[in-house]
């Protein structure tokens, strides 16, 4: 695991795929800024619309022979507040890859600063979509997988 | 009010002003498409990002003379579902301004769609931001709001 | 529909299926209060309770002869404020029934007082889970929300 | 940390405090299960909740000489899944108690259930609720959180 000072210090460069998230009022919390539980919500949708857009994820209609994935693990390290309405950009990267399971890190940097305010991550493991069993991941995911992996000793 | 029928009709070219949402995974509930509550949090995103952008609205440090909007009625009408990972643009416009008071109605548009998903809106008083009594809302949140007023016989 | 002061005079007696709801700590905004769009959150978690539990609803594993609710329009009317971690009790009736759609209203009452502090509903249409087209409800669904019905001239 | 072995073989005798918790219908997403950041929306509640109701904290009226908890790392580990509509008791108990800071763990139980379904924690830093700079916790805050002490060679 990364300790939280290289966590703390991770730049742009260092994730594979971006994509850009609004926040919404709501995800401030009474105290003015965004919930912590508001940042698993976007890690959530950055690795899933990955999935989807790059590795052929189906979730709403799961051919019976093709895996989805399931969260096992998750976390997250908040260095920075994010307030609404903040436009943020999610960096995904692979930081292990199994034959059933995966590593997640996002890095999380507002629009117009390039120090991170928060890095979190989680673990997919590949189930069969109805008997929920661990099972390897298909080919067309590891595929797309592979092109986030970044090897690094420091990582989530 | 405006009939279902008026507001299933509703063009891009009937609102004022227009953010990008990006729907989240956690979205869409468990018949695959996005809940309808979460509409609600959609509209007071681009309302309140319209406030703070355009109106002088500072929701995290009031000044005591500055007053805020609380929401007295809320409503929605669902035309066809939306699913993550869409993007959705979505138009705002003002069909009631009074002094203490405006009602906004949102339109949402899939991104490169022009039927009308969804209508929604509600209602603002605007209160002082201690004592919540109702009170007149100042002259730059007015003088934002009335650029989006559109004059029309059929609005919420 | 029924006049706002109609609804903002209901009793918990004009309710006739009650469950009691947590606040969440997220559930604040910014301005210390629940956010409105949490409100349709727990109708359709009432609701969907009392479908599943008195109806014979099973949706995540929907027999292709049984159909879902989808829900058309919602609205909610908001009258004192909640805040976490107040529990409410949420009432539920039926206003409306009919052979393929159900209109229900619900009743938010903090626990320890009885006035009402919100009033809101929706409306749900039954279709065929797969095609999504509006159909008949079943029998059993039927007699289930046949329980809640409340005559009443000043319903939503 | 606790290993992963060990946090799965908690028992309700391993907490300290407990929070009955309904489940809501957008709490399980499109897989037909509770969605992994909802956990963390859990977690918040039964912590401040407690915070609120046995430590002094007034997180809407903050005296300027008392401080509020910001989260600065979270996580959990999710071992059987949670579905609406489920009703949840949550278990609180601290692992560790500095001077500015305090790590809490909380165990999720079915209702009617023994084993453990997912443990998950963060730790709160307190700070200057305007400044937001770190500072020791009030008395009365430790002394709350003295009672939820666990003295555990594997905790989180």
């Amino acid at each position: 695991m990364a300790s939280v000072q290289a966590l703390k210090s991770r730049l742009r460069s260092n994730y594979r795929f971006f994509l850009p998230y609004r926040l919404r009022w709501a995800d401030n919390d009474q105290y003015g800024h965004v919930n912590n539980s508001v940042y698993n919500f976007l890690i959530d949708s950055v690795v899933n619309t990955y999935l989807i857009e790059s590795c052929g994820l189906r979730p709403t209609d799961p051919n019976p022979s093709e895996p989805i994935g399931l969260v096992v693990t998750s976390s997250c390290n908040y260095f920075a507040p994010l307030t609404f309405p903040d436009v943020v950009d999610l960096g995904l990267r692979v930081n292990k890859l199994g034959n059933s399971s995966v590593t997640y890190e996002v890095g999380f940097f507002q629009q117009g600063k390039d120090t991170v305010a928060a890095v979190g991550g989680f673990t997919h493991v590949f189930v069969h979509p109805v008997e929920r069993r661990p099972t390897a991941m298909v080919e067309q995911m590891r595929r797309g997988l592979e092109k986030l992996v970044v090897e690094d000793k420091a990582s989530l």
